[in-house]
């Protein structure tokens, strides 16, 4: 284990390293030749021009301008500059509550690291059992940790009233937080414009009729949803299709030679054809398939499938129509809120009620899985992926492989290579397994995706570090021990674990949000378009991609953090510090990030934040009965009892504010839907709201293609919620 | 332990007496005396009047018509005769749906006997383990359950097949119940007349406005709700003196003496003063004092609590009112259905949210302590109520006890006559902490303290009596134990505990549905009131007590007899008769009861349903871990991974029908509320609904005396459930 020097050492590389990173994006920032990297908001808002169109040829590609590069970190304080109101207004309020995730685990860690360093450090430092032990295993952090404090010590009831100084500092920020973010999300909603997702509601499990087809049934007020899937697919096809097309055509025009191709798999193998010639003929077979499908949906009765959104005329009858149950039967014409047209997660609109349950419950099963076994796949990939394996596949590579060097290279990174890929692949993995799932929305997709990852790091990362061995075993060792026994072995292990978590947060956190700011990957793929594909101004604008907030991936890696620094806070404050610092630079990226690079895909209000609440109590809980297993090991039988109120209470505190702000996060209230209709009426007394939700919720594969009759929307006098009910008996 | 020829004589004794109480009851309803115990509800529904008014004066009180004598039993196929939509007409729904709950046991326990006694008896008693050990503590019993099988038998595999076939079995019955329940439910919503909780909701948080008092606030669409809980007490307390008043002014009429009584507690410490003077004028007082109070009820603004109830001119607005959202703060006139006028409990109308979530924590808490520290504060009173402290409290007594027959009488049953003591008592204590939780209406209290008392017999019964040692020792044990250790060691002893509870079964259940028939309790206390209280034909009116089914103490008890009924039915199949006589013999018991006793206080419409298909879902699950438990003790390791599917197949199935079914139970659509509204219009155009609602929802102390200002109907207009929220503003 490393002692304080040289966690130091490490630090200090670690923040050079990041700092070389700030350097580099400083640099490439201020290049002409990146801007669209860097700043593709502005492009999309259409405010920011290529910079490329004016100026020499040298200066449309590299800034020579040497005043720029002298204040080169002048993009932090750049970053704090815009207040939030127009932030919100810029950026949405999704990334602004996202944000603000990071500035509350400053509020939270921030007077906790204080607090224990001023009360706890000193009270640890004083306890010098590790004086005596000339056991070179201890070190100088572990003399600041509880470590240092003899077993069955009175100086322990000052670390348990420091646990619920704590929780009850944690609570606090936690409660005005929710507060706050449910007024934003309030205010946001009351202030926002016009949008189609305020007047429709989505109805599920429309009941089939023998008289009638869905169509028929629902015609006069539903926007009816085409099972386009197929179709969705095909376009796709065509889509990609159509890029290779390009790069051949680019191809021929530079080297006059017409390019070959092969039919088979990836080009690669089958029979040589003319590449233009070959994808232009299977671009045309598709043109038409397609043609046949778009068709084949619009009037094949199966393919209309029993969901559908309504547009009513105000928003104070979709706010009725989405809440209250309509039929007597609870499981048809079942309504929810319709997510905004963007936010629609087509496929996933069809499945049937039963169908939904299977599917949970087998991802539930695949999830356990997925966490506990995912190591038996990857040992066995690793076991293919060793010398003599590849050695088989690619003979000629012999010679090189039996070099000393390259073989050692090869055997010590190569299962580590496996792991990463693995674990890059997983938050993609977990969004697969929640589509299965059947959620209609890309918001809920996300949040979905985001509680599977919170539960994979809290056991492979951070059970997993403490206790070695993989999260079967874990698993086996756990149902084989009594249920006070497990906080004991965690709890045990915490103090012990503290210097690799410091440097896990340095090596992870730190570089990871440097390597955020730097967008390496987007860097590469823009510049590998700009060379191959674009042709127009237009293709310019499609290979800059700006990404969005992945909130699946970063929040519960946040979590991580969050949970490392409440365990941590009454264990070993050292690490508090470290926390903090990722905390604040992420918060200084991420502005800057939300400021001038994200184009959300979605906006959902900030829905996300009561799972966010939750996980963080769920952190809370865990350090509080970890603590709980620490201090049964050091002789202080009392401890126990004195700590137990702690989860209570933080089970509690859940459920009051569950009960206290949730509502704000799934319902809408009449009250506003009525106060945003009457100003409606009294500012645009003419509105068409017809034309204006015409096309709203259109498959995207229909848009612009094909001219609907229009909807007839739904009157809001009271009786009509009715006209639409009445077909159901 | 008993073998099965004991079991078979202890079975007969407990028949026989179960005949005798039946022969007891039938004697005794003949009589004309007792006609208004045993058939008060056709009194209530004034069907049925007293015999007593003609004939002679013998037969006014015995019944000598030797011929009803004979068929004795004729109450039975009585009880049967009447179907089941007369029932609901008769009963109402909650008495209905009660007694399907035994219904459903024959419908899941039968075909689990017939599947069991053909499948698993013979492969049990094939095993023949226990033919060559000479152990006298293995009998007849023991021949037939799973104990017979051999360590590692390949015989086990039937009993693995066959608990997935008893759990499919019952996952069809109760879904099918379910289902049948939930139609049931809404036939009865639908076809109900008029109610006016149909079109009342109940508001509570109103939010505080500087501007106006409460009750101008809300003065033009909501009853506003007193704070009359002071009032309450002062009526209730009136009525007892006035109960006094009447029995020694009774007393006073057949002795001409003036009956003296003392003003200490009870009558009993205090100076002498003459009882009709000292009730007629405390009467006195507390009429002024009660008059005063509601004076300033009325006029206090303090008094008027922060909750209404609102009715509507329509059910749609109530429909739509009760399950939207008003206000944009989710904490603020918040609304739910009003529950019927009868089922308000009005104490509990005036928490605040915030109390509401303390009080449930601590009720929580204190339900803990009482389920597994209950033990402690009747093992205290247990050593006060020996025979030293009788004899302290009462020497005159000691001659008497020290009698060495009254002496072992008391050591033998004292300590138990305490431990029955606080059961009977305890379905009152669980009422009364639900009580302080907060709930507004009585099907709620009671569907809570049904929940509690679910608890109790599952831990502190069916656990406590498999594993010996008080509930907290077995905690302990339990937090001491590897999880997979707790199903083991717990289903190690189910085998060996059969013939326990089968006397359990005769004992508790058998004798308990022969006591209640013959109601004894409601017997002596109406001949007791008859002979000292009653004086005129409205006061035996009065005297007669028909109750109602307790579903807080009743239905509990029933989930313990499934429970055993499913944990035995893999292993000692023997058990399962004993269950289903249970089941038919309060079936036909309760049927009787609903149709010729009981008076529900309120009427739900089966509300608790769900709650006892998730408590049998629970059975089911601690049956099939059980019997994973009892078979990893038997040297079949896989045993364990083939029933693993099971647990899980359970919980999925319980979401399943959570979400296909309970909305049913808890909203109610728009489309049967405009029916109904459609329906009433057209056929009583002239209906005076203010009239109607007038004092529906009055606080039950002011009822009749007061004439509030006819409520001013919320018109069903759309904007009108805006003019209530724009207030709130």
């Amino acid at each position: 284990m490393a002692n304080l020097g040289e966690i130091s050492v490490s630090a200090a590389l670690n923040l050079l390293s990041a700092f070389a990173f700030l350097v580099a994006f400083a640099i490439l920032r201020l290049q002409p030749i990146n801007d669209r990297v860097y700043f593709p908001k502005w492009y999309r808002r259409g405010i920011r021009n290529s910079p490329r169109r004016s100026g020499v040829c040298v200066t449309r590609f590299v800034n020579l301008d040497w005043r720029t590069y002298i204040k080169f970190l002048n993009w932090m304080p750049a970053a704090f500059r815009m207040p939030e109101l127009e932030l919100i207004d810029h950026a949405g309020l999704d990334s602004v509550v996202y944000i603000r995730i990071y500035l509350l685990g400053l509020k939270v860690i921030g007077p906790l690291a204080v607090l224990a360093f001023l009360v706890l450090v000193p009270v640890n430092w004083k306890g010098e059992t590790l004086e005596g032990v000339k056991n070179l295993a201890y070190n100088d952090i572990d003399k600041l940790s509880i470590s240092n404090v003899p077993d069955g010590s009175k100086r322990f009831w000052v670390h348990i009233v420091m646990s619920y100084v704590f929780a009850l500092w944690t609570f606090y920020v936690l409660y005005v937080e929710y507060k706050e973010v449910a007024a934003m999300r309030l205010r946001y909603l009351a202030s926002e414009n016009r949008r189609p997702d305020q007047f429709t509601v989505l109805v599920r499990n429309v009941p089939p009729d023998p008289d009638e087809t869905v169509s028929e049934h629902i015609e006069h007020f539903f926007r009816v949803v085409y099972n386009a899937n197929k179709l969705a697919k095909l376009v796709q096809k065509k889509k990609s299709l159509q890029n290779w097309y390009t790069y051949y055509f680019n191809k021929y025009e530079r080297t006059s030679k017409r390019p070959i191709t092969r039919t088979g798999f990836g080009g690669v193998v089958g029979t040589k054809v003319d590449a233009i010639d070959y994808y232009s003929s299977e671009i045309q077979k598709l043109s038409e398939a397609e043609a046949l499908e778009r068709e084949k949906v619009l009037s094949d009765p199966k393919a209309i499938v029993r969901a559908a959104f309504v547009s009513f005329k105000s928003r104070w009858a979709a706010a009725v129509c989405a809440q209250t149950q309509l039929s007597h039967n609870p499981t048809i014409w079942l309504t929810e809120w319709a997510p905004e047209p963007r936010d629609v997660y087509w496929r996933n609109l069809a499945i049937p009620y039963f169908d939904l349950t299977i599917r949970r419950l087998l991802m539930a099963i695949a999830l356990f899985f997925l966490i506990f076994f995912f190591m038996i796949p990857i040992a066995f990939v690793q076991s293919l992926a060793n010398i003599e394996g590849i050695e088989k596949v690619f003979p000629f590579l012999t010679p090189l492989i039996e070099t000393k060097s390259v073989r050692s290279f090869i055997q010590g990174f190569l299962p580590g290579i496996v792991l990463k890929i693995f674990l890059i692949l997983l938050p993609t993995i977990l969004m697969m397994m929640s589509k299965v799932e059947g959620f209609s929305s890309c918001s809920s997709l996300d949040r979905r995706s985001a509680g599977k990852y919170h539960l994979f790091l809290l056991i492979n990362v951070f059970l997993g570090s403490i206790i070695t061995g993989t999260a079967f075993q874990q698993l086996k060792t756990f149902l084989h021990q009594p249920l006070t026994e497990i906080p004991k072995t965690v709890g045990e292990s915490i103090p012990m674990k503290a210097t690799f978590f410091i440097t896990y947060i340095m090596v992870d956190g730190w570089a990871g949000i440097a390597a955020e700011i730097l967008r390496l990957v987007p860097l590469v793929i823009f510049h590998l378009k700009n060379m191959f594909l674009v042709k127009t101004e237009q293709d310019r604008e499609e290979a800059m991609d700006p990404g969005c907030l992945n909130f699946a991936t970063y929040e519960p890696k946040i979590q991580l953090y969050f949970l490392l620094g409440l365990v941590y806070s009454a264990v070993t404050p050292v690490l508090l510090p470290f926390v903090i610092i990722f905390f604040a630079f992420s918060y200084v990226v991420f502005r800057h990030q939300v400021i001038n690079v994200y184009a959300q895909r979605y906006e959902s209000g900030g829905s996300f934040w009561p799972d966010v609440h939750r996980r963080l109590l769920i952190g809370l809980l865990i350090s509080q009965l970890l603590l709980m297993g620490l201090l049964s090991t050091k002789s202080v039988e009392k401890s126990t009892i004195a700590l137990l109120p702690l989860p209570i209470l933080t089970i509690w505190f859940h459920v009051y504010c569950k009960g206290r702000f949730q509502s704000a996060f799934v319902r809408f209230s009449l009250q506003d839907a009525m106060t945003k209709d009457t100003l409606e009426r009294a500012t645009e007394p003419n509105l068409n709201l017809r034309a204006y939700l015409k096309d709203a919720y259109v498959h995207p594969v229909f848009k612009g293609r094909i001219h609907f009759e229009s909807p007839l929307l739904v009157p809001d006098e009271e009786n009509n919620t009715l006209v639409l009910t009445r077909r159901s008996s």
